[in-house]
């Protein structure tokens, strides 16, 4: 009974997500769901490419807490596009918490939707948000071991960062042994090395984003 | 319905634990659960407080991770007594998984066990597995704002444990603003600062972990 409940959560999330896609479809939003450990630097990302972008693209940021309002009042300084989730001790953003989010956005508006879910390497996964792509944030100090450790994040990502490379000189990271980690898991999967702190890569990943939201402009849906 | 099963599940929960909370009792073990998000050093604090304590105390290790044996690897190069748990993709411990671990490990002959709960802020808070105490440890690449964004670990925990101290100088970390917020959800918890790479405040850790083995020892139970 508990397996055919935990079914029915999912399916119930699915048909929601679907929802959600078929808006960010129609509005030509690209809608991404960022996903880390506490900590590796989601928030930080979502400043430094507001700061890069925000004259060029209309951003929007659904920010995703189990409570408080603390990272989203950081990221208001940059746009006012930003809702708060906060889930109410739920490790995770749900399609359903997505959807009532997107009410208080003008989507016709935003062509990037940054969604930080909540901090975790493990629940958020299974939850699709009806996103074009989910990506994994991982930092230099969590270790080069978190692949090994957590693979369902790799798998399942369409792109992963790998934020904090100013550390690797004060750390055992082994960028080779991460890198051969997350190949083994997702083969082909792009990683992008960058520093939210010192700026390091930040371009490409910028790049990335303008990429994808020029493909999703004239994607014909 | 599903409000019935979660508590059905957290009963259930309940009874384990208190069999290992028996178990614990009657061998006189120090059982300690240890939470944190990825990468802020469980492993690491395992192995430094194995290093120094291990001629003294017989140790056990309970490693819990969703896959691998990365981690259990590790420990097994000071301690026999480890025993891995794979949840199997569950985000948490639970006491049913820790009973069965249980059976593997010579609880006469033990004096101290961790448990080392998935890498996660969230989930393990809510499965008691029969611990002495549950300990939260933060790490300053995570930021000052953890216990603002993660409250309930920080609330429940008899002991909070700061780890990388020696990265300080090269964050923005406010101690000052981490402890004031520690303080205001758990109120007169004992907060250690340590760095388990250049083994700064170890020997508070240590101290209090010898001091809390005297206490279980001499505990009339």
């Amino acid at each position: 009974m508990e397996v055919e409940i935990v079914e029915n959560v999912l399916k119930y999330n699915k048909s929601h997500a679907e929802e959600n896609k078929e808006a960010f479809s129609k509005n030509k939003v690209l809608a991404l769901n960022i996903l880390s450990s506490p900590g590796a630097g989601k928030t930080s990302l979502i400043i430094q490419s507001l700061k890069k972008l925000k004259n060029k693209y209309n951003i929007g940021v659904i920010e995703g807490d189990i409570s408080s309002t603390h990272d989203a009042n950081k990221i208001k300084e940059y746009t006012e596009s930003v809702v708060q989730i906060n889930t109410g001790g739920s490790c995770h953003l749900n399609a359903s918490m997505v959807k009532n989010a997107l009410t208080k956005l003008n989507l016709e508006d935003i062509d990037i939707l940054f969604i930080e879910n909540v901090g975790n390497l493990i629940c958020p996964v299974n939850f699709y948000l009806g996103e074009d792509d989910m990506i994994v944030l991982a930092s230099v100090n969590e270790g080069d071991d978190k692949p090994v450790k957590y693979p369902p994040v790799f798998i399942k990502s369409n792109l992963v960062l790998l934020n904090k490379i100013d550390m690797f000189e004060l750390s055992n990271f082994s960028k080779d042994f991460f890198l051969e980690k997350v190949d083994q898991l997702n083969p082909g999967v792009e990683v992008i090395s960058l520093s939210c702190k010192t700026g390091e890569g930040l371009d490409n990943w910028i790049n990335w984003l303008e990429e994808n939201i020029k493909l999703k402009k004239t994607n014909i849906t």
